[in-house]
């Protein structure tokens, strides 16, 4: 039967989701510990590729397995197989056709940002660091240009191949919470680099090395040059998965 | 001149506070961090011995040192030379004969307990992961008795030994958020594992293997045995030192 697997991981020891030669994934890691739960060699299907260093806190996998577990207990057994930071808690039956990354309708993210003097080793795993003064409300001005359907190519990594550049973002929203910034965006679909860039651009507008104008001037020219840097992996969370 | 610097730890890769023969400590790095600021061996005195695997969100080192550092930089200075799950946050001219350790009046710890089927790799470094439901009215009648001055000697480890075992639980606060459980006390002092006995049982009473009254039984009887368990360090958090 075809499973839908929902897990959460801190991604801080990953090369990322996917399977590498030479690195540990957590598509490797999880993939291991499936093989002890059902005795047999398992492949999954991930919602999404995150990026080594880049955290879930909701990642849908599919797969297929035969077994007499029931299926509301299957985190347990598979959890007693992986480490600490990857821990499965919810997993029900699907659709036999069920794809876990192409049935993906909405993917929210969260990127978050400590804009403070000095780190915080409690949220030091989960944020990026950043000890200069951001502007929120600029950045919130420079955030409302991106929400909507456009051509994002000047929100993507160099050398990513894909057929359209265009996505829609359905919401894209700033929090301030005393110094830790989240940055929440919801997508039909993202970008290699996508919202890592979003962030870095959205930062460069609040310590004051783009204005909010430059995120609209980067859609329409669609230049990648026009942005900020692309914002390190530890801040980034994919939150939330929309089938 | 004597120095007052604020730190915070993610405690789960040390040994505890205290320098030791074969382990590393968060004392030793501390010292070495101190050495590579001022040119010179520092030796620190800490407000508060925490065990293996417990965190600090406010600890506080006095020392001495000659330097021509102003003392609001010191900390950016010693953040160079710490690892990340150490942070300095603050430091302060103290008077020449300020103690941490002995002009300490009160502090506060507070103890996590997360309340759910599996664990969650965002908070695990930082809680006790207990899967078992707790009734926390229950934890709240039996945490009642514990307030006020009273002989704790049924809350130390066995083998301390302290001149007196009387001290004053001024607050103890017991609060739900979603599945996370925060017991936080604040007395003028405390026994060896005297919060994590309190922490381990609390929870036998939420479990129902106690009762609240043997909470007060413990009080009277001043018998370690008639308590819960000794909670994992993993929950434990100094949050803060009142001079």
């Amino acid at each position: 039967m075809r499973l839908k697997l929902f897990i959460k991981y801190d991604g801080t020891n990953y090369c990322g989701w996917q399977r590498q030669k030479n690195a540990l994934s957590v598509q490797e890691v999880l993939e291991g510990a499936l093989e002890k739960t059902f005795g047999e060699k398992i492949t999954v299907v991930g919602c999404s590729r995150t990026d080594a260093g880049v955290h879930a806190r909701m990642h849908v996998s599919s797969f297929d397995a035969e077994t007499t577990i029931p299926v509301g207990k299957i985190p347990l057994v598979v959890n007693m197989y992986l480490p600490q930071d990857i821990r499965a808690f919810y997993c029900e039956k699907a659709a036999d056709d069920f794809n876990a990354r192409f049935a993906a309708k909405e993917k929210t993210y969260c990127y978050r940002i400590l804009n403070q003097e000095h780190n915080d080793p409690f949220l030091s795993r989960f944020v990026w660091h950043y000890p200069i003064a951001l502007d929120v409300d600029k950045m919130r001005r420079g955030a409302e240009f991106i929400v909507g359907e456009h051509d994002f190519k000047a929100f993507c990594a160099a050398g990513s191949c894909v057929k359209t550049t265009v996505r829609e973002v359905r919401e894209l929203k700033l929090e301030k919470n005393e110094n830790l910034i989240e940055i929440t965006i919801r997508a039909n679909g993202y970008l290699y680099n996508m919202v890592r860039i979003v962030a870095g651009t959205l930062c460069y507008v609040g310590n004051g090395k783009l204005e909010p104008e430059d995120v609209k001037k980067m859609l329409e020219e669609k230049k990648r040059v026009l942005g900020g840097i692309t914002a390190p992996p530890e801040g980034l969370t994919l939150e939330k998965v929309v089938y």
